[in-house]
């Protein structure tokens, strides 16, 4: 993963101020003074090489956006992706997205009760042995921060391919006593759904006919009651 | 499905009194006389050819069953299986099991409120066209039924080799506010899973490796409080 020394990557992180956050604790409550406005901020734990994150930066403008990971090779990778997406000439500030370098154990240390609207987690580590249960991002012990960061329209998206994370995000959201909405076993069953931005993985995944498994997570109060209306309408009842 | 002609599959049905109900509405609020004590009530909603709720029946005797389905040569069929489950020598009344002919769009009809401590959907016709989606067992209209007959300690346990069902019926359970548990993406992941009885279906799916979902969803408010005592021993939390 290292393509450079480590030092090289971190100087070259450091020239990034415009769209690479090193030290992302120094902003806790302040990340809207950062972006310059009040839209609802985003945030994918886990971002990889940031396709997706740069591509949702681009697709949705209305929307700021957090890219999260511990590795600092990954921050350089996604910052290349980030300023590609919005400009073949590889030059420009994406407004709406920053790359945060932290790990995911503390994200309290990083943001302010309320202060996000929207966590992705996409194709998270499976961590497959029991005995790691607690790594998975989805176990209650992850979800006990994320409702504290999440604001009252918050809400969770989580895909992966992984079976076995799935079935035990499912039963964790359940357990946890979250609404779950949009459950899908086949994210692309009727051919690729473009209304879903795609992750590196999953574009190698879908070319390789594996599944995606994705549902939604209502955890903020006005978001539930939005999703009880929606819910009338579809049932009829 | 005829081996007989319809007559004669009546008449054998009629010569079955200690098994057979053929108008089940007449015991609406009486099946623990009908049963000869208090003991729980278990039914199974389309049971077929009634594999499971026989072996059910003798495996839990501390539990009364009652395997329904529309179909009169099912009832028939089962009536076999149920007495073949008992006895060898086919003469046996299984003391715990009834079988009863009946449409479930009536289910209100045959059982009082409470009645019923478990309902079991097993392999439940999946419906797929969009179109039939109102028909589909774990469709809103049907858990309101459900949950009118179910008690205190009620459960619905559902399982199915249908992915597009298994993500409706996730969907439709929680959308309606019901607590899943024991979510399985796969039933029989880790060989064969002996603590759950098997349907004829099921045995044929395992056996060519088609996947079976199965979830427990928790209707009444006693079962939900021990099921949070669970909870918080799963979780440590």
């Amino acid at each position: 993963m290292r393509l450079r020394g480590r030092k090289g990557i971190r100087e070259n992180l450091e020239q990034q101020e415009d769209l690479v956050v090193l030290d992302p604790r120094q902003y806790k409550g302040k990340w809207a003074s950062l972006f310059g406005n009040d839209k609802p901020i985003h945030v994918e734990f886990g971002m990889g090489k940031g396709q997706f994150i740069s591509q949702m930066s681009y697709k949705h403008q209305d929307v700021n956006f957090i890219g999260v990971d511990m590795y600092d090779e990954l921050i350089r990778r996604a910052s290349e992706k980030g300023r590609n997406v919005w400009s073949a000439e590889d030059v420009v500030t994406p407004p709406n997205l920053k790359l945060a370098l932290m790990n995911i154990e503390n994200v309290e240390e990083v943001f302010e009760p309320g202060e996000l609207e929207r966590i992705y987690l996409n194709f998270s580590d499976p961590w497959p042995k029991t005995k790691h249960g607690r790594r998975r991002l989805t176990h209650p012990r992850f979800l006990d921060k994320y409702r504290t960061i999440l604001n009252e329209r918050g809400q969770i998206h989580f895909k992966t391919d992984s079976v076995s994370l799935f079935e035990f995000s499912l039963n964790a959201f359940s357990d946890y006593g979250l609404q779950m909405t949009n459950i899908s076993l086949d994210l692309h069953r009727e051919g690729l759904n473009e209304e879903f931005v795609m992750t590196e993985y999953e574009t190698k995944f879908v070319g390789q006919g594996i599944k995606i498994h994705r549902c939604e997570v209502i955890v903020g109060q006005e978001a539930l009651s939005e999703y009880k209306v929606e819910r009338l309408k579809k049932y009829g009842m």
